[in-house]
């Protein structure tokens, strides 16, 4: 826990839509992520309805324990926006409304040219000895407040109007709090992602763990990411990026071609880039994923310059017809096959005019399997040059996650085949 | 809230890795699902890592304010599992290990060929008093622990041991804990979700505000869902059954065509049933979504029997070759045009020689818009028997969200098609 500056921060998120059976508070991701960059530890999270004294009593306990709370939600104009109310009753202080503020507020139902509604002047409500936020992106002001060396922040609950508030007028405001707190400059934090595909957690820990553990003083944390593909985060004060580097260095050497990056880019950004660079074209035939490589390839804007298209091959119909599958391959080998995947790979690349094409056909389940092809038996085909390569796999777990780990092994065998011609 | 039954649940996930900027706790959301079918409300939700005496404060707080809560993760055999210690401290009482658990946790390993490792028995570590609930698909067995009236119930944080544990050993144990505190068969919650495409929030609430607020008693929430669904969930106590599907009716009738669902189906399954039940089938044709509407048909299984697949026509070329749209067309009105769109509908029902075509054209962005075809630009285009439909929208937003959205309302336009036929 190295990277850490002792500064001890809680978020809480209010709105009783966050405690419900839908909705996440994925606020908290976006500020975890702000904090951590300056070396603060998120200790607690806590989520807490509408109720103003379940919102005091949160807020209170908060306060007693935390350096520094962030509360997002609960700023609006309603009668159920009550984190004003509840922050004042906690604090112990008043509320002041703030003639400037409302003034703020009719500019800005003006220029939408509304009149402002008078349940909006609550917005205009600020803590005593607070600082208000101004808003560009919504009518809820944030708050700062300081008091003995702690730091309270509001902010509004939509993204939207979170994110560039944040940017805009909470970061500077904390590293100043913050410079005040360590009475030195912060050291910032500096990251590394390492990327790797077609590994198993456990495998990658086995090599990597012995390595990093020597490491003392960067904090590295394994994630499993999406099916198929696992993170590495090294973490560590910006005193320390020499040896991140080398611990970074002695993991990529460790773990060969499965590191796909090591700047945090996604595997289809790294396949892209290496297309891109190389000249090269791609098409795609997808049966059981039905269109989901595509997505995935088009996710990122920029994707024309490589990426043709291809083709959707649900049907047995749709595989003779548009990538020329032989009716004998599907009769003798059938559709989840070495033998089709190999010609949906021809088939696309040659339908498309491509330098690489991948297929993708398996059984994603829940029903179709057999004893001789299993639920999550996948087929990836590989067309370039002169060669055509198939790989099978037994993936396991749920129709979702089977297809889109089918997804990450088609884009990681184009991504070996693309680095070793690169180097031959 | 009518739906509650005044019982105050608290939820507590435990684990550094959801205090990091990656990772939200998705169990409580499965959880509190569960809860909410009962009537018990959540108050409020916790995340706490792996550090004991934060853990253990946090417990202490909860137990004593909640009437039943749960506890997820840190019940792992490693160093940083540590709810079973926090919790015997924050109830001031000690833990036991079963000689029966360890023996289950041996016999788990011997099944796997692989003899228990030392530290795995903690594992085996009882709250006094609390009854161990047996996990049949991962080492760590849960407990349930009731006192003066409440209830304390750890949990093992992985979904796939978590959710099944529930159904099996929790929710027998709820119920009769339930019946007991209420001194009465507790009312089991009855839910109404109705999906509605392609209208605005503010607009379905417009309609459906006055229209709810009439109904005491049931408790209405609207979701934006997905980019152009929006979701009613409309929820009373069972003895309320019949007004609730009197509210249904109404809005219903009140929304129209809007509604594509009164029983929670996600829009792509009541397209694939309309297909099914007309015993027809449908192909697709996309540009910017790349492969998305494709995926989002065959994302649940069954699809083969009405989607035949498709053409990702990403590039010019592709739209030519593939779907016979015409060079003219393309040079005139450029591909993302209502022309093209027509033209790709009709190459794909001919190509994969289906009874409907859908086909998408846009502009997704970030960058390629113009001020005559801004940044979501979206034309879709459906062929169908001798007729093709084309319709254009302005959609506002990042990237995924406009390609999202463009999959919702192709699917839409179907739906409204295949529902006139069947009135027709």
């Amino acid at each position: 826990m190295a990277r850490e500056n002792g500064i001890r921060a809680e978020i809480v998120a209010v709105g009783s839509e966050l405690l419900g059976a839908d909705r996440l508070d994925t606020d908290s991701l976006y500020l975890t992520g702000e904090l951590n960059r300056r070396g603060i530890a998120v200790r607690r999270k806590h989520v807490v309805g509408d109720r103003r004294a379940d919102l005091a009593e949160t807020l209170r306990e908060a306060l007693g324990r935390a350096d520094l709370l962030i509360v997002t939600g609960g700023l609006g104009p309603t009668e159920d926006d009550l984190t004003r109310e509840a922050a004042a009753e906690a604090l112990g202080v008043g509320l002041e409304r703030s003639a400037a503020l409302v003034e703020r507020l009719r500019a800005y139902f003006a220029r939408r040219g509304a009149a402002m509604p008078e349940r909006n002047t609550k917005q205009a409500d600020v803590l005593a000895g607070a600082e208000s936020l101004a808003n560009g992106w919504g009518t809820a002001p944030g708050q700062w407040l300081e008091r003995d060396g702690r730091a309270l922040v509001l902010l509004p609950g939509p993204p939207r109007e979170l994110r560039p508030l944040f940017a805009e007028q909470v970061a500077p405001r904390l590293e100043s709090w913050l410079r005040r707190r360590l009475g030195r400059e912060p050291e910032p934090i500096v990251m590394v992602r390492l990327g790797i595909a077609d590994m198993g957690e456990s495998a990658v820990d086995e090599i990597a763990a012995p390595i990093y553990s020597a490491f003392d003083g960067i904090e590295t944390t394994i994630l499993a990411a999406r099916p198929g593909e696992i993170e590495l985060h090294l973490r560590a004060p910006a005193s320390e990026e020499p040896r991140l580097h080398a611990l970074r260095e002695r993991l990529q050497a460790a773990l060969g071609l499965a590191v796909y990056t090591s700047q945090g880019l996604a595997l289809e950004a790294v396949v892209g880039e290496q297309l891109r660079r190389a000249g090269q074209t791609l098409a795609v035939a997808e049966s059981c994923t039905g269109g989901l490589l595509g997505a995935r390839l088009t996710a990122a804007a920029g994707a024309s310059c490589f990426f043709q298209g291809g083709v959707i091959s649900y049907s047995n119909d749709a595989k003779q017809a548009l990538l020329g599958v032989a009716p004998e391959t599907l009769a003798r080998h059938g559709a989840v096959s070495g033998a089709a995947a190999g010609e949906m790979a021809q088939g696309a690349r040659r339908a498309l005019a491509t330098d690489w094409a991948l297929a993708i056909t398996g059984i994603a389940g829940p029903g179709g399997g057999s004893e001789a092809k299993p639920v999550g038996t996948v087929f990836i085909g590989l067309a370039g040059g002169a060669k055509v390569e198939v790989v099978e796999r037994r993936l396991v777990g749920e129709r979702e996650r089977i297809r889109q780990w089918s997804t990450t092994i088609a884009l990681d065998r184009l991504r070996r085949a693309l680095a070793g011609a690169a180097a031959a």
